[in-house]
């Protein structure tokens, strides 16, 4: 008897093993008809369904026939038990069957009207349908984390006031334009009797505005980049795109914490003071999270000679900048915030200091999680929409959130362009609006927000809502760019060095530039600039000049013990260092205070050095992956479109 | 009240997602300072402590820090409630407390006997004792995976016979030592009253020699490598651990399904057959779910333009590496077992088609996997030992276990090694069975075998006892393996290539050994040989003769369809084959065939084709971790020892 129980037990967990094989076995194909099928699209120079499109549209077939084919083994599934004595659900259940004790274990609160009504293979549906906290906890991390570590440093922050206006005062400006006009279709629901009153109130709306203004255009990105669009457009999109999911992912945590004491819907001005000084206290803190872990790793890869041994090396780089994320999480911050600036800053220093197996280690491990993370998501978006168990289509709310969604993005981009402009010297065209405007993509992110509180019918109704956008936008305007591209007559094959260069050269030629090009830099990223390349650099990379040459001359014991031997041969080479902002300024402003004045006119001695910077910039910013797309699919095109 | 549910209802769910963070940055902070130790003893050339052993030696103190030091904010698990209605265990239950639905999964069963009587911080505790699948589903397949695809194709096929015998007949023999051992222990336990006779069968018996029979001398290994240690040496011991693993696991499921009619201590044939039969079965099924997956990679890789595209190369590589294991478990089979047979298949086929850049980041990316999920398992180990809830450490069964585990070792290799030194031409030295003896270490997959099942009472001693003997010879026979060697003298710094090179030479000069040779590896090989060579090879590769000259003739037109533009011109230079089992003999054996007779004495032109190989394999076999090794550690060492 005890024998043959024990069988059965064996028999039962051996059957949950294999549903868990079944429904990653599921994914893998899914993913795996994606990887054929876009070979043979980039093979055909066929551009309207990008990987992601396409990882998306299996997922959806796959819902579909997981939902209206397969029939359903476990017909237990549906009752709900009464249990004695429970006041809470604890994590953890220990329940007593017919004298054998099971172990429960907590998954998530089900709101009451959706326990009946299942249809179709609920098992395989909800085995489908797994954990939201996966998204944040193992699938976002390295998608994110790789955005900061390829970020092209130097364009980027050529362009970082405009990245950093868009992505900020950008998504405040979309997440209340959304969150207004949603409450207004709220208003008209509830008022021809689609909706309760006390459902939905205007915290709701902006909850749901925030979640929609993380914008996220890989798609757009992948074929700007295979076509060679023009750089700065190209920068300004992924660096705003980079910057506002973090801004999104922290203002949606703030609003959901922004509970006024009295009436929800009156403005209540010390929770909003509160929800205010939450946003911005969560951001330091994740920002400063993530960079500490960095600066760890650049220091601990500076001074020990862990470079002999590269797998170590990049065991650790992973480790540590897993931990970013985790601490993050842990201490109530938000990881991905601080995984995003943690790969920029082990992009700016820990980087330098690699061994250059483990710098192309890192690089292609970060790729191709990064590859594989995005394509799941794509393809469990797709199979949401038929497996989720709790959709509320409604029409009226889908119309106004599409409608909102492309106001509020023209009320993002147009009048922050506008402001812009006035101050740029090198002005943001028209055209590059349009296509900014027209890249307003919805994906991961907002995904990701949307799918973490499903508790709710309101909540639920914004799941659903958030899910078709993704799909409109991600298979229209992604399906779109090329022909929106060519339509706005963007300049496409342009070799980025060579457009920089290009640039230096005329600057270098009519001197007045420079002053201009120096406003358009803010005074603060000079001082920044100035730090970095006279105490930071030199503390946590081998490059830059000696501490013992910046630093005040009483800490000079301690200068010498911090500063890399390296650094005393590099102090006229200056091989290692990245210039950021503007070449011919920077160098300029480091000779200036470091030695005693260079001429600053040598441009060739300065254009050298970007070139220098274009290798490393290169070698880091784009893999084989995208750099072989260059050379097969993009040539050709050069011409029949610019 | 509404609104303030669902605020709790966040705050419930970000606290479960804070205490998987912690979770998981405890591992991370551990892996952390395992591989800051493991620098610090490379750096000194410390070798007693290999990383799996450190790893394993931070766990333990970080568990012995949960259960002791840290505070139980649970005090509600523990508490078991009753549920009316409920018949069995259902996969998902659906409860209502207080009003509100809560969905919770199936865990796992519990003895009565464990469900009181928890200690110190039982909530971190459960979290740190994570599923046992996560070890079957996550852990093991990459370890596994890379087992296969960095297999020494050459050595390892010239010692095929002898690693078989130790994989299969060696198991089995340690197997049924370990259970007569046990069951004298068992019976002496029932004897003295420590233990009731109904609770442990002569197939408890079988089982637990089944599991000890797994061994894992992944510490040995690294030591080996470190000091190029004799060849054939190295791929003995590494062959029979690979394939032993495989052995055990699937002999672990045959007697866990062996459930004779009656009395379960008496011996029934029918059900010992039909045991035997499950063996046999899921073995072969395994092997064949494995290298078909490989087949079809091979496959795809060769008839598609995929190598263009390195990323998507790469992703559909590890896509369906990772299905081979998914199917099988599906199916019923042994995901192990065929991920360790699909990693053979693709290195030996798939490799070669790959991009040169694919071929990189796939080696990389699996040495990388491997390293990580090695530690994390030994960690974990560690952590067991005091974070597992049901542990019962009785020290008879554990001395038993500890003399069984070596009686049946020695069982195994001295006899086998007799018998096989029968047939050898180059004998098994003495030295080399000491060593081999010294090297049953226990490790991950005789662990995750015993924590698979700890429902019932034997199973959890069996488990505690497991735990300890891996402690035990991990830290013991691991730590001692460079006195072993000291005392053995034991050839080290050999070059494998050199080695192999001097043994072609010298047959080359007497002619008369070639025969010796020929008779040694078996005739089964050579047809294989063959086989693989004139079809396999031009069909699933670039490489080879091509199908048009091996082939029929009215075979032909598929025959040309199949074979690859670039075996045409290989037909002479034939730079992408690997030879097998023997140089000069197998040159030899197609030339023969396919070509008219060429002379066999060149001895020059078989070593060319032998370095090429040399090159190839060095490439995929060890990665730039190993050889780095080498090159810091390994060479000072040489003649100290030697």
């Amino acid at each position: 008897m005890e024998k043959l129980k024990e069988y059965v037990s064996v028999k039962d967990e051996d059957h949950f093993s294999h549903q868990g094989a079944v429904e990653l076995l599921i994914f893998n194909f899914l993913l795996i008809l994606t990887i054929l099928t876009i070979w043979l699209f980039k093979n055909h120079r066929f551009r309207f369904l990008h990987e992601t499109g396409g990882a998306m549209l299996y997922g959806l077939v796959m819902g579909l026939i997981i939902r209206y084919v397969t029939k359903s083994p476990d017909a237990e599934s549906g009752t709900v038990y009464e249990c004695e004595k429970l006041k809470s659900g604890p994590s953890t259940l220990l329940i007593n069957i017919t004298n054998q004790v099971y172990e429960y274990q907590y998954k998530r609160e089900i709101s009451h009207h959706n326990v009946n009504g299942h249809q179709g293979n609920t098992m395989l549906q909800k085995q489908m349908t797994f954990d939201p906290s996966i998204f944040f906890n193992i699938l976002l991390p390295p998608i994110i984390f790789h955005a900061g570590y390829s970020l092209k440093k130097r364009h980027f922050f050529r362009n970082l006031g405009s990245i950093l206006t868009y992505a900020f005062l950008g998504t405040a400006i979309s997440c209340i334009v959304i969150g207004l006009i949603m409450y207004g279709f709220v208003k008209a629901m509830v008022h021809i009797g689609q909706l309760k009153q006390w459902e939905f109130h205007f915290t709701d709306c902006l909850f749901f505005g925030s979640l929609m203004s993380a914008t996220d255009p890989v798609t757009v990105l992948a074929i700007f980049h295979e076509l060679n669009v023009d750089t700065d457009l190209y920068t300004l999109l992924f660096g705003e795109s980079v910057l506002n999911d973090a801004v999104a992912i922290v203002l949606t945590h703030s609003i959901s914490i922004y509970s006024p004491k009295e009436n929800p819907n009156a403005f209540d001005a010390a929770a909003f003071f509160q929800s205010v000084g939450i946003f911005l206290g969560i951001f330091a803190g994740s920002f400063a999270m993530g960079s500490s872990y960095a600066v760890v790793t650049a220091l601990l890869t500076k001074f020990t000679k862990l470079c002999e041994f590269p797998m170590l090396e990049t065991g650790l780089f992973f480790l540590l900048s897993w931990s970013a994320f985790l601490s993050a999480e842990a201490a109530g911050l938000t990881g991905i915030v601080a995984v995003l600036f943690c790969g920029v800053t082990q992009a700016h220093y820990t980087y330098n200091n690699l061994s250059a197996d483990s710098k192309m280690r890192t690089k292609q491990l970060f790729e191709f999680m990064n590859f594989l993370a995005e394509n799941v998501i794509f393809c469990y978006m797709g199979l949401a929409l038929f497996t989720f168990q709790n959709h509320i289509f409604n029409p009226l709310f889908i119309f106004g959130a599409l409608v909102a969604v492309f106001v509020a993005r023209a009320s993002n981009i147009y009048p922050l362009s506008f402001l812009l402009n006035l101050g740029r010297k090198q002005k943001i065209p028209r055209t590059f609006q349009h296509m900014m405007m027209f890249s307003g993509l919805r994906g991961a992110i907002a995904f990701a927000l949307a799918i973490r509180d499903t508790a709710s019918q309101p909540k639920q109704m914004m799941f659903s809502t958030a899910l078709l956008l993704v799909f409109f936008t991600v298979w229209v305007c992604g399906g779109g760019t090329m022909p929106m591209l060519t339509w706005l007559q963007i300049r496409v094959g342009v070799d980025p060095d060579e457009d920089l260069k290009a640039r230096a050269a005329s600057q270098g030629a009519h001197n007045l530039d420079k002053n201009t090009t120096k406003a358009e830099s803010a005074w603060l990223f000079r001082i920044w600039y100035g730090f970095d390349h006279k105490y930071l650099k030199p503390l946590l990379t081998h490059a830059g000049p000696p501490l013992t040459s910046t630093l005040p001359e009483w800490c000079n014991p301690l200068a010498r013990l911090l500063t890399s031997p390296r650094a005393y041969g590099d102090q006229l080479k200056d091989g290692d260092t990245v210039y950021i902002i503007n070449n011919d300024e920077l160098t300029e402003n480091y000779d200036s205070s470091a030695h005693t004045a260079v001429p600053a006119q040598d441009s060739t001695a300065s254009s050298q050095a970007t070139g220098k910077e274009d290798i490393q910039e290169g070698d880091l910013g784009l893999g084989g992956y995208k750099l072989q797309l260059q050379h097969t699919a993009g040539q050709p095109q050069k011409n029949s479109l610019a």
